[in-house]
């Protein structure tokens, strides 16, 4: 049997990588990509089978950009995997903490270190393209000025020293992936729909909307709000909820639901992460 | 009479202080400061009346670090302001296109910029503090391989050339800013409530909240989900609505929905942006 391909956006020794390894634990072909978007693509061209992405951190909340890249593309959401994130700092061997003056990162990793990084306000802070990039680049650099914010598993595949254990200001931290393929994909253990919807921007739209779910019994599980480009202060709202695509009473509900939006489109189906 | 002291986060020729113009058209005295929450600080210790913050932009959405510290601080929002943003590619009268290598920027000034930069994958992207600052940072290095993403203002101040005219993305790109004050403001024109709750983790607990807002006819305008620090997938929920907070009927509807949240915080009582 021929092994699946499955993508993951950044390198070697990224969360994103560990948690594609957490979700197929059987043996499956790794293909990393540069960008979110890149891992739509290579679903639509057939380049890879599934892929996955991280959606919500539970300290910092939504990433926003692939909420949006989920609307735009095609794809579906097929799984979910939560993982816990650890970051810690990461500098070459013969460095200390007074030796840093440059620190390299993912946005989300400064972010989910923020308190850790106000004791050193001296230290410049450079986004960089994911975690596991930043702490190749410090040993690409041999410089003991420089350190990066990432995992430990990127501590071992680039030979950096952990100078700075667990500096994640929330000791909860957790991300949630998504794992995307072309097709909707409805399995009996599928008890978690995803779907973006706009409602109609008159007084009580949105409220109308929901009421359905609250209505038919369904538990919603989250709301979030991206801007819709050029109409200022509209929103797409991005609304999970329990449920599966092949019971009736969620069909129903769906199609209630839809003569109440404007826009409404089917994220995917699939098994809420435990 | 005294003049008002406004503060406003970042350095001249920064868009929030083009917004406090903006709002005070009056003669007032603007402090700077470095952090967005050194404005909750400067507002609880009385060296400014009021502090002007960027709370959410048209295209890129909520500004997540704001709305979590007005759950976390005990400044009320007071009035808000919608700026229209344009954002430049600012280097050396000397440097042409060919020449950038670096470019300078808040997070919000790359992603609102992001299809412009799209275009010249090579160049390196560092976040600074602000755009302004990122102006000022290539002046002084007199490089012309550097370049920042900053506004038309910031270009005159720190006598940069504009390189690439507006580069934004979104060509209705609008930044909405909120003034803060120390204490609550309600006013006859006041027509606008922000308030934080969370509610109940059970089925169907969010909409039991909101639905006294379409009971009562008052209209929702927005709803922003933050994570609750140390619980995972659990959040507050930021919601906007109309009203006035001396209108009995807005005061009934406060009343019956804080009986169906766990936590609920008014944010502040002003006049809607036009």
């Amino acid at each position: 049997m021929k092994k699946l391909k499955v993508g993951f956006q950044g390198v070697s020794g990224s969360f994103s990588e560990e948690a594609l390894m957490l979700y197929f634990n059987e043996d499956v072909e790794t293909i990393a990509v540069t960008e979110f978007e890149d891992i739509f693509y290579a679903i639509r061209d057939e380049k890879i089978d599934y892929g996955i992405l991280p959606v919500e951190n539970s300290s910092t909340g939504g990433i926003s950009q692939v909420y949006d890249l989920l609307n735009q593309h095609d794809a579906y959401i097929v799984g979910e995997v939560c993982l816990r994130v650890e970051q810690h700092l990461l500098a070459l061997t013969e460095a200390s903490l007074e030796d840093i003056e440059v620190v390299y990162s993912h946005p989300q990793g400064f972010e989910q270190s923020k308190n850790f990084l106000k004791e050193y306000p001296s230290w410049q802070l450079i986004t960089y393209y994911n975690t596991a990039k930043s702490a190749e680049l410090v040993m690409k650099s041999q410089d003991r000025s420089k350190a990066a914010i990432a995992s430990k598993r990127a501590a071992q595949l680039y030979g950096l020293n952990i100078l700075q254990e667990s500096i994640n200001t929330n000791t909860t931290n957790t991300t949630r992936f998504i794992i995307l393929g072309k097709k909707l994909e409805i399995k009996d253990d599928s008890n978690k729909i995803s779907v973006v919807i706009t409602t109609k921007h008159t007084a009580g739209s949105l409220y109308k909307a929901l009421k359905h779910f609250a209505k038919n019994n369904i538990n919603m599980l989250k709301i979030e709000s991206r801007p819709i480009p050029d109409k200022p202060w509209e929103y797409f709202f991005y609304v999970d909820f329990e449920g599966n695509l092949e019971d009736d009473e969620v069909l129903h509900t769906i199609n209630e639901i839809k003569k109440d939006c404007q826009y409404f489109k089917i994220l995917g189906n699939y098994k809420k992460a435990d």
